[in-house]
């Protein structure tokens, strides 16, 4: 059975979470979660469970679930694994709809392990109750505050708001991922991690996130997926949504598939058939957390490119080689520049210049923004680029910024110049829902503070690693 | 003809610099190695050359190179190309052993400069001047505060020092990468920009540099090379000499070697020829300046792995499996722990955590650093690991500190117990002379504080995109 969204909303916005095996021991995972829902502004009901105590970080305590009032939407289990089937059928006589287990010592560890899966899976199957684990490290909810889970990951609670959803095989990996795109500027709404998936999985979620209004990129990580045609269906859906899926796949080598075989036990099938999945549309790969935030920040921009055709500007001849590249392996092409922008290019620019595609006005220029910026108006006019990308060599901070061409765009954003226009624009995306909360500019490669004074869809770069933007240049081609 | 090391010296370590156009307005570049040369400490003599001033920057200016006193070993050349020639015949004759020509506007643009260029060579050739350019961008001696170039490059005068020479086909990309490199706590000593190699090229430097004691670790980024035999020799020569040479080649797609033959008009061969020779040994390639910086911290750190066996603790499974697949990639094994290392383990870490390698002591751990070290002394001592790695996941700050194993690494850093010890250590790499003003600290894929603090040879990273550090990690099969 897949659960519907609104059954789903009550597990992400709880209205009471009850926390079994909470403890007042700060070195004891059931302590943790307590902490967060009661000190980080959670609106919803807490109560602890634990038959120690008859209060907790000053609220009630209670013996068992069968005592815990109602309506309480979630159950957080944090007992020894032995316990746990024993304690999902004690949720379903408290009518309590769902549980975040985070026990570990299940199909993960082998022998025993395996066999008290079966009786939790038993134990699901009886009661109804919809588990999420074990083996699990929690559910947050950025803006509701219901920090459901544990780990460093949830010790933050001035984590940024945006509309991402973030479902991961990996706990422990997509809170530091987490932490690494919120220290770049991006937000999330949702991160969910998924543990050993013994009742509620990956898909499960990435379904449930391509329907909700309040999520407009969704994120995964993924280890081994047993249902290949529902992936590929939820690659289609997405499609239809207009709402990008980007992945994340490990486990993709002979030592890799090992590693993940004893870390969730997943089966992961052979990397060809994953990408051949990906390649059907829906999904973008990436392959590090500064993927992730540049990508995650082009989709945000709302704007797509409506080919891949690059026009690229550097005043380095290298990084521009160096981009090239990276374009080329990608798949984006750098048409020569038209007969009429060369000959206006011409026209202004010094005779050392290269008008080719990439077009490099040369270290000279790195001062001389005014000149530049006259560069840049010119080739945005070429009919033959669906974008353009700026590539500084050394040039940064102030001066990078006052030759991206930030007036150049405003004025150029709007209609009817749009179909010349191309900093990533042309094709817009709507989502049904424009979340306030998402970041109102896109700027893959560019430090934050600076990425935030930038328009949104512009790519461009100020440090040479950064044919790594070429990454989420690329986006654009996304839907085929 | 080769130059020798102490002919090269010169201009490296010139006694005085001759700046021809020189110019008193900021915009134009003559003025830029006037001001960086006057102001940044340099200790030799400056000549300004510009019949149009008497003085310049509060120092005499020179009508022409005639006039200039003796002994001048590098004249930089900031006029326009057509006069270029002229100059260098000049330099000649003033004995002004070496140039380094800015001025842009020759082959690389075709046509009449492709004339200029063939007018160019004719006079080094008949005035035995030795040049750096056409179309570069200068050369650096940090330590010697000798700033011979100019754009935003040059002009921080508080760049670090250290023992790493750079040679570029692309000055604004060197210079990029350069301080990206220092912003990761890295130092270089010499930095080249070759433009077009009219005369003095890439592999000149190169091989220079190999012989240099204050160097230890080469750098290069090419776009093209017209001799491969000698960048063959070239890496044999590494070899010998237990010098890494670090190169980052590119031009390597359709489209980028198009873009190459725009920029220095380099004749870029196939990239598998490139590949062939850099297999031979000698050569690390990199792909950005993260690889860079990691891969320079890793040879700086002067202890590398016996071989290519990792044994691979993580507190978070996802890490694990990432880093699992990149050192696949590399050619990285991960072979199974020992039965003995097993039963220790087993002894005092929680029953769900996983054993295998990479060991994955699980989120439950993050906090628990003195088990977390128990465990790692443990690994330690394992024979079949020539290097162990360990990847955090959401752990970051003190507690990664906490959990590096500091003590535990200095502790057996001493032999006899270095045959068992496997931080990156066992073979130990000896420079002739160590430079004093080397990073006293390696430590890929941390951020600088901390890495200032992390023990030598020790490859770890608190951030989930470091599967990146695997390419560091594994400089230690650097010689096959």
């Amino acid at each position: 059975m897949i659960l519907n969204s609104p059954e789903f909303s009550r597990l992400l916005n709880p209205r009471a979470v009850a926390v079994v095996g909470a403890s007042a021991d700060p070195d004891r995972i059931g302590s943790q979660p307590v902490r967060f829902l009661t000190e980080y502004g959670f609106a919803g009901q807490v109560y602890p469970v634990n038959p120690k105590y008859a209060e907790l970080a000053g609220i009630p305590c209670y013996p068992d679930l069968a005592s815990v009032p109602q309506p309480c939407d979630v159950a957080i289990i944090a007992v020894a694994a032995r316990h746990v089937a024993a304690t999902i059928v004690q949720c379903g006589e408290a009518r309590i709809p769902f549980a975040i287990v985070f026990s570990a010592g299940f199909r993960e560890i082998g022998g025993e392990g395996i066999a008290l899966e079966q009786g939790l899976k038993a134990a699901i199957a009886a009661s109804g109750v919809r588990v999420v684990g074990p083996n699990c490290i929690g559910i947050m909810n950025v803006p509701g505050r219901a920090y459901m889970g544990f780990g460093p990951g949830f010790r933050n609670p001035d984590l940024r708001q945006g509309p991402v959803a973030f479902v991961s095989q990996s706990g422990g990996f997509a809170f530091s991922a987490v932490g690494l795109v919120d220290a770049q500027g991006i937000g999330f709404r949702y991160v969910v991690s998924g543990g050993n998936e013994a009742d509620l999985g990956t898909l499960d979620f990435l379904d449930h996130f391509l329907d909700r209004d309040d999520v407009e990129v969704v994120v995964t990580y993924i280890e081994g997926i047993a249902d290949g045609r529902r992936l590929r269906a939820i690659g289609r859906k997405a499609l239809e949504k207009r709402k990008p899926i980007l992945v994340w796949k490990a486990g993709n080598t002979g030592i890799g598939r090992t590693a993940a075989t004893s870390h969730t036990a997943s089966m992961t099938a052979d990397y060809k058939l994953y990408r051949a999945a990906f390649h059907e549309g829906g999904f973008v790969e990436v392959r590090d957390s500064d993927d992730l935030a540049d990508c995650i920040r082009a989709f945000l921009g709302r704007k797509l490119p409506r080919g891949n055709r690059i026009a690229l500007l550097t005043t380095s001849g290298g990084s521009g080689v160096l981009m090239a590249d990276r374009c080329d392996e990608l798949g984006l092409v750098l048409p020569p520049l038209q007969p009429g922008t060369l000959e206006r290019l011409r026209a202004i620019m010094p005779a050392f210049s290269s008008f080719a595609n990439p077009a490099d006005f040369t270290a000279q220029l790195s001062g001389n923004y005014k000149l530049f910026n006259e560069g840049l108006r010119i080739v945005l006019d070429d009919p033959n680029a669906d974008q353009v990308v700026i590539r500084y060599g050394a040039v940064q901070g102030r001066a990078a910024t006052r030759s991206c061409g930030r007036k150049i765009w405003r004025r150029r954003a709007r209609p009817p110049r749009s179909r010349s226009w191309s900093f990533g624009a042309g094709r817009r995306i709507r989502p049904r829902n424009r979340s306030r909360s998402s970041p109102s500019s896109a700027f893959p490669g560019v430090s934050p503070p600076r990425a935030r004074r930038m328009p949104p869809g512009y790519c461009t770069s100020s440090r040479p690693r950064s044919p790594r933007c070429a990454r989420s240049i690329a986006c654009g081609r996304w839907s085929g």
